[in-house]
């Protein structure tokens, strides 16, 4: 394991090693880029089996937060930490010394809920700092963003028709959901208000159920999602399902959806599909909206300034699309090219001086 | 390399590797312990064979910084950086870079010279952050710290004369002194001023020369040094001179100098010294008016109040010997056991409630 190199490798700017005895605290925080602003990205808990493995999970992660917060058109850069630990070592002294730790940086990181992190631990945290975000109505904040990222993956969705089919319009197209937690069971209510069938699916029955009765639809299990004759498929639940063993059962022309890392191998994956004809609109470019969400809880902004930043999504997926076709691109290359240009761009401007001495 | 580990068996708090791709910086900041105070230490630069080399380097010094500022009573952590790359790669860039990083940690850590970086670099941090220190007195700060670690040196001298003979006078007493800078020289003047009969050695035979007209004394030279019939030898050049070799040739009943780490071992060639009855005054209680003229600088505090912290280094070598005897520990040992107990309750004190909401 050599910081260094994996810094070097992957553009990085600092990684901070913290520790604290009293509370068992050890953990990550990977800083990516700041050219934008300060970097922000969830801390999550795992109880990684290497030093090694906690390293190289929080390095990837905080560079995958500099493209999606760079594409989403905010200022900010992509950071990420990791408290490495099995779940049943928490405690509030743990996360009040990560708080420190976090504060301590100034508002170079800014931390949010993440896998196998909570409100609790986020107000624990935020006793110790102000640069925590994404947080309760009961402790000031706005809450859950999902409501924002399923409206920025239904505007996603449109923009990848409108890219497919010449028309956004969903009307009377049947789109399947993967997943129907607060993301995928938004998307199904935005779907179905402008028109769209919905085949719906998730591990637990009972959603299902609730969704089907209250949106109407239906039902689709396991492989069958993969397989179901439709014009979008949308996994909102797992990472990982568009695979080697998935992509040749689909049958949709288009795949768009809220969840995170969609596409098991994002090159392998994205050429695949690039030769079977699917268009994939990059998820991290689509599920904007969660972070879209947090910042604007950051600066203060309105609740509707929020949602028509989501709503812009849909340009945004149009301009990759059309970038990727023209210069034979997979659709993630291409995401990752705008943004990378935006952050050169707007870092050159930021090298101008302003008058203060 | 596994930073953790590491952390985990020094007692670490915190370890931040730092990059800058556009001037080449490559930095490591290690801060270990900060119970009673901002962590303060020098910025080295070297060309480390590994990252592992580098990492482990930082972890040792920095560590050994926790036990100075503890032992000189003051309120300063131990911290440490180390910049990798060759000499000549440095540049206004990366020493600003690394200002920024400094910077950005707050006050957390506080820089200064050392091996390899001079007092230019220290001007392109400071243009950066306010958080570098021992600066020269044109960048307005208190300049070299030599002459105050001399002045720490002959009291601690004096505090192991006391020690080993009921009486702390050096008049009549012949102190052998290794390194003629700024450190060994500003001993030899306040051990002449004070009736010592001088013997005096240097790689540089100038020096040599230079500070026999001014002062008087006799030359020595290579290995005479160690087997110099003296009361005292006051290593104050390079580390790591009293070893498994040097011991057996020693003829002087203390040991007490200057330099940083003149133990090659400290377990081993302590515990030697100990069998031997020698009298170790531990180097980094006795040159710790270096870390007192910085700390005073920081804190703004007059020259007399400086020289006369760096004086009570007599009553500190006097505990720590003493302490050793009672115990029979090698000194290195006691007077670790000395900073860790100041450290322990200060952080106790600093744990009560001051009123503040």
């Amino acid at each position: 394991m050599e910081p260094f190199g994996m810094m070097d490798a992957l553009g990085h700017e600092q990684v901070v090693f913290c520790r604290d005895e009293a509370s068992g605290l050890k953990a990550i925080i990977a800083i990516h880029d700041t050219t934008l602003g300060p970097s922000l990205g969830g801390c999550r808990m795992f109880d990684y089996r290497s030093e090694a493995e906690a390293l190289t999970d929080v390095l990837r992660l905080s560079r995958g937060m500099t493209y999606k917060a760079a594409i989403a058109g905010l200022d900010l850069g992509g950071g990420k930490a990791v408290i490495v630990g099995p779940r049943s070592s928490k405690s509030e002294a743990m996360f009040r010394a990560f708080g420190r730790f976090v504060d301590a940086l100034g508002g170079r990181y800014i931390t949010a809920e993440d896998m196998n992190t909570n409100e609790q631990d986020m107000e624990f945290i935020g006793r110790e700092t102000r640069w925590v975000t994404g947080r309760s109505p009961a402790a000031g904040g706005t809450g859950n963003p999902g409501p924002v990222t399923a409206w920025g993956v239904f505007h996603g969705l449109r923009g990848a028709l409108h890219h497919a089919t010449g028309s956004p319009s969903v009307e009377g197209r049947t789109v399947a959901i993967q997943g129907l937690g607060n993301v995928g069971y938004g998307l199904a209510k935005h779907l179905r208000d402008a028109g769209a069938e919905l085949l719906l699916c998730d591990v637990n029955q009972q959603s299902v159920e609730r969704a089907l009765d209250e949106l109407g639809g239906e039902p689709v299990e396991g492989d069958d999602f993969y397989r179901a004759p439709c014009d979008v498929l949308a996994p909102c639940a797992v990472g990982g399902v568009i695979s080697a063993r998935t992509i040749p059962m689909v049958q949709a022309s288009i795949i768009c959806g809220g969840a995170n890392n969609i596409l098991d191998d994002e090159d392998r994956d994205g050429q695949a599909l690039r030769a079977r004809g699917i268009v994939y609109a990059p998820d991290y470019v689509v599920n904007g909206g969660g972070i879209m969400s947090v910042n604007g809880e950051l600066r203060g902004e309105s609740r509707d300034k929020v949602l028509a930043d989501a709503a812009r999504i849909y340009e945004t997926v149009r301009e990759v699309l059309g970038r990727a076709d023209r210069e034979d691109l997979t659709s993630v290359r291409a995401s990752n090219l705008l943004a990378e240009a935006r952050i050169a761009a707007i870092g050159s401007v930021k090298g101008l001086w302003t008058g203060k001495v």
